[in-house]
Parts: C-alpha cells; structure tokens; sequence
C-alpha cells in the first residue's frame, strides 16, 4: 500500500524538456502535461561553430535542466526538439538547418538517445508551434487545426483526428507553398505564386517600399495635401526622412495611424493569405485556423481581411464554421511543443 | 451444430444496395462486399415528375433488387444513396438535387429507412466515387487518397486515415473549389480562379471554341499551308464545316492526330490541374490522386501535363510519393460507391 501510494505522485508529476533550435538561440524548457513551462533555459550558437561544439552544449543544457527538474521533484518523459529546417520525423533525421552550418543529414535523434538516456523526439519548428496550440493554446479541442507560422516564410502544420498530420512520406503541411497565382512570382520552391512570396516578410517589406517610393516620387511635384488626411506620408517619413527600418511591425503601426499605404498593402496581403485558406476551408472544413509569427501580431490589419475573404471565397457551411485567431503562445510556442511531441503517444503519421 | 452451419454462410453472403441518383437517370445494383456488382437495375425520371412520385419508384426499385437478392440467397445489410447535390451526411438529408426538383430539404434517410426496413446511409456523388476508388478500385490502400471526378463541374472525395472525410460541418473535400488564380474568371461559387473554371466541361468547350474562330479568322486570309502538319485546320473543319458538336472527346480524338489547338488547350488544362494538385499534394501529401469522369478519359492528354507540373511545383518527397492514376470505376462508380458507405462501419467524418 505504502509503495503504491509513493508511486503515485511521481509519476504524476512527469515533465518533458523540449528544445527550440533557432537560427542563432537555442532554448529549452521543462514543460508539464498541461503546457505550463517549469524551467527555462537558453544558449547561444555562433556561425563557425561546427555540429560537435552545439550538440556538446545541447546535451550538457539538457542533462543541467533534467538535473534541476529531478530536484523539483519532477520526472522526465522525454525530450522532445523542433527544428528549423526539414526533418525525417520517423527516424529522428534533421536534413538541414539553414543557419547552422554541418548539420547535414543528422540523426539527431539517435545521437541524443545514446547520450541522454531519454526517449527523443524531433519534429520540424512549424509542426511543433502547431502542438503546441493544439494541445494547449489557442486550438484547443478544434479538429481538423490549420496552424500557420508568418514569418521569413510561412510554416505550416495540420491537426487531423486529433494527432498532427505528417502524411506517409512525412512531407504533408507545407502550407506556404499552396500557389494562388499560377503565373505569380517565381517562389524559392521551383513554383509560382506560392501564397509565401506574397505574404512572407521579404514580398511584404520590398513592396512596400516600391510602394513607397512611389508615392514619394509622385508626391513631390505636388502641393501640399489638404488638412485631415492624417496618416498620409506618415510611413515615407519614418522611412525616408527618419531612416527607421521598414519592418511589418512599423507597417502595421502607420496602418494603425492611416498611413495610406501601408493600410493597403496590409489588405492585400491579408486577401491573399485568405485566398489560399479559403482553399483549405473548402478541402479539409477544419474548426480553427491559429496564425502566428511577427506578421500576425498585426491584429485586426491582417485578420479582417482573411476573415472577409474567407467569407467570400470559401462555401458558406465551412466558412461559418472555422474561427480564425491569434496563436496563444509567443516565443515559448517552440519549446511547449517539442515537450508536447513527448505527450503524444506515438509519434506517427 | 446444424444451426451454427445454417447460418455462418448467410452472415457470409450479405452484400448491400447502392443507388446513383443522376439528373434523368437512377442506377441500382446489389453489391458484394468485395465490389462486385451481382445484380444491377435502372429506371429513368422525369423533369415534370414531383418528388413523391420518384420516391414512390425508388423504393419499388429496392425492393425488387432486395428481394432478387434474397432469391439468388444474399442478405441485404442496407442501402447506400450517392446523391448528386449538397448532402447532410450526419442526418442523411438531401439540401436539393440542381436537376430534379422539389427534393428541397428532404430527409432521405428517414423516409426510405421508414418505407424499406434496412439502414441507409447518404452521401454526395464525389464522395461515393471515391470510396468506390479507395475500396475496391484504382486507389485501394492508399491514404491519403484524393479523387476529382472531372464533368461539367469538379467533385472531389477525400479519404483520411482508411475513411472518407467529410470535416465536422461535413463539408470537405469540395476540392473543385481551390482557386489557382486570385483574379480569375469569377465561378458559380462566388470565388474567382477556381480550379473547375478552368478545367469543368464549360470552360473547355468555350473557350476550344473561341480558339477555333480566332484560328480560322486569322488562317482564312493566309496561303494553305506547307505539307507535313498533318493536324493543322483538323478540328476546325471537323466542328465549323462537318458541324460536329464540340466536346471534350472530340478534342481530345483532334490532340492525338494532331490539331494543334486541341493539343495546346489539353496541356493549359493539365497544367491547371496540376497546379491545383501541387498545392493539394503540398499539404496532405496524399499516395495516390485517381481521376475519373469524362474529362479524364483523355488519357495522356491530360495525365501528362498534370504529373509533369506536379513534379515541377510540388516539393520533391511529396511529388515523388504520390501516384496519379485513372479511375478503375466507369458507370457503375456511384453504385458501388454508394453500396460501400454500409461496408464502412459508421458514417462519421
């Protein structure tokens, strides 16, 4: 009876620790079952540091946060990591990373297994901020789950029957490269007019400052404009005459104060990522899509239109019956759901 | 012993009834469990006829196929309906048929469960020709598997994890309605640019014939041309001096001899499709996509130019995993389909 009961609590109380690799910032966490982050932790990598150095340090982070979770009483399940590059889910394989240079076909999963003694999983940044809202944010219980991250580019995952949705070769929820535009620009992938070359921050910042300058040029020659149209040569200023840099961030604020421009190409870009999503309205009539990333911190600039055009476009049943909302997590969406990799089971398709 | 040896062929030999509602045309047949059609029947309806007095022949129809069955010793499991309109799935009521009237909000599944004693399950037509295709036809074990059904529109069926996957609104896989081309030609859906304004029967013939007229208006004025391009003019004469009706097959006859106006419209088309797919592939990457209706008997004409823009859009492990192949079912499709919804155990999504 005794021994029971000593069980008991300790098994209830196992945590996992997952691991956000980013580009220059490696962070990691003690997660419980139900999302909330125990311990934190973070470390640095730098460019000409080879895999050797950052894998040395990554064990050692993951043993120091294993230790200190052991003291607080806590187990650990497993580790889970996402990674910003594409990854063989089943096997634990990273391909790439692109800013980490000799990661080349690593099995990542195999090596930490050997040296941690833990059960490990791996999965790729977008797959993994999908979990996490999933599991614990803001796609809670919505089945099918459209998760979007908007950044550089447009990461995708799919929640289907409640697990996330891989495919059989592992390669399913690049969401970013859907084309809306058959003869749109040529995007990184090989394809044209994938909904990323109009939404991603690179498209978003170099049209916009073509906009700008535009308007700046054709500006000049005229008079000054009549009192009460506020926003108007807000941005160009800022830009032009302040030197701030142009980032969506500073966009939305112009748009926010009615800068012209800005609030339209925030539209635009809105109506075409609603574009593409009333497409997977139409194919998968999922519950909720969760955007997340710095574009999507615009608010109602970018969600207005997306919801608009998906009342248009998409058909009205599946229309009214997916919500669109901002991801619940911010900078530990990450490493809450490579822990949340632990917590599924089975890591299948 | 007698008893249990009595009855173990029966449970055996149980097959179910499927029924093709089309627009002047209801189909039947009795279904083995391994998609065979043992026993097939069919009655026409006409366009003044109301819905009761259709019903009314319906079940008579069912009956006599029930009752056939139990002669040539098959127990009868239920009756599956492929129905061509927008379906309740879950409540099994049909929202209207566009070429049958006064079908507006009718509970099918209620009434006929009520008139014949035997469950009944409903789906919409796309729907019941991809089960067809996954159980028993040209994309049996793959999953996921995409069907398109290309006519005058474009169906789309979708199977997810080993069943059909209607979405919780039961309102997925509408897969003719991905738009390819943000500022298209405006569809019936109230969307532009998609992918059935394209590639549907409609489309096609317009604008085949719109290239014909403008090939002819610019040819008339210009010498014969030089020996050796055998097709040149062929579908030109064939439709403006033979006066044969412009269709799909006609052009696809003109593309294989060599017309190259046919030849160039089959290629966009493909493209087209391919497109589509590419971002369909993309984000479910799906094992097999299986084409069938009339416009996909063209054969290579359009499995061409689709496998080829897959493999050119879609990301390489996803385009290398999938295969595109011609549905196995011709005319009995629906019937086999519909009959399949009883094998599915439960009809949820």
């Amino acid at each position: 009876m005794k021994q029971s009961s000593d069980h008991k609590p300790l098994r209830a109380r196992t945590a996992a620790i997952g691991v956000d690799i980013g580009g220059t910032n490696i962070k990691l966490g003690l997660v419980a079952p139900d999302g909330r982050v125990l311990l934190r932790g973070s470390f640095q990598t730098r460019a000409d540091e080879g895999r050797a150095g950052v894998l040395g340090r990554l064990v050692e982070n993951i043993l120091a946060v294993s230790s200190a979770a052991r003291q607080k009483g806590w187990g650990v399940k497993g580790v889970g990591i996402g990674a910003p590059g594409p990854v063989d889910v089943r096997r634990g394989w990273v391909y790439f990373f692109p800013n980490l240079p000799g990661w080349k076909n690593t099995p990542l999963k195999a090596i930490l297994e050997r040296r941690l003694r833990l059960p490990v999983a791996v999965d790729n940044d977008a797959n993994v901020m999908a979990l996490a809202e999933f599991r614990f944010g803001a796609g809670r219980g919505a089945d099918p789950m459209v998760a979007l991250t908007l950044g550089t580019g447009i990461g995708g995952g799919l929640v289907i029957g409640g697990r996330l949705f891989h495919g059989p070769a592992y390669s399913a929820a690049e969401l970013g490269h859907i084309s809306i535009q058959e003869d749109g620009p040529l995007c990184g992938c090989g394809s044209r007019g994938c909904v990323e070359t109009y939404v991603g921050n690179g498209y978003f910042v170099r049209e916009l400052k073509k906009r700008l300058k535009a308007a700046s040029a054709a500006g000049r020659g005229r008079t000054r404009r009549r009192f009460g149209d506020g926003g108007h040569g807000l941005l160009e200023g800022w830009v032009f005459r302040e030197k701030r840099e142009l980032t969506p961030k500073l966009a939305a604020l112009a748009a926010r104060k009615g800068d012209p421009v800005a609030s339209k190409l925030w539209e635009e870009t809105g109506e075409r990522l609603g574009t593409m999503l009333a497409g997977l309205v139409n194919a998968l009539n999922p519950q909720k899509i969760v955007l997340g990333g710095g574009v999507a911190q615009s608010g109602s600039l970018l969600f207005g239109p997306v919801v608009r055009t998906i009342g248009k476009k998409a058909f009205p049943i599946a229309a009214r019956s997916v919500r669109v909302v901002p991801a619940a997590f911010g900078v530990d969406a990450g490493v809450v759901g490579a822990a949340a990799l632990l917590f599924e089971g089975r890591n299948k398709p």
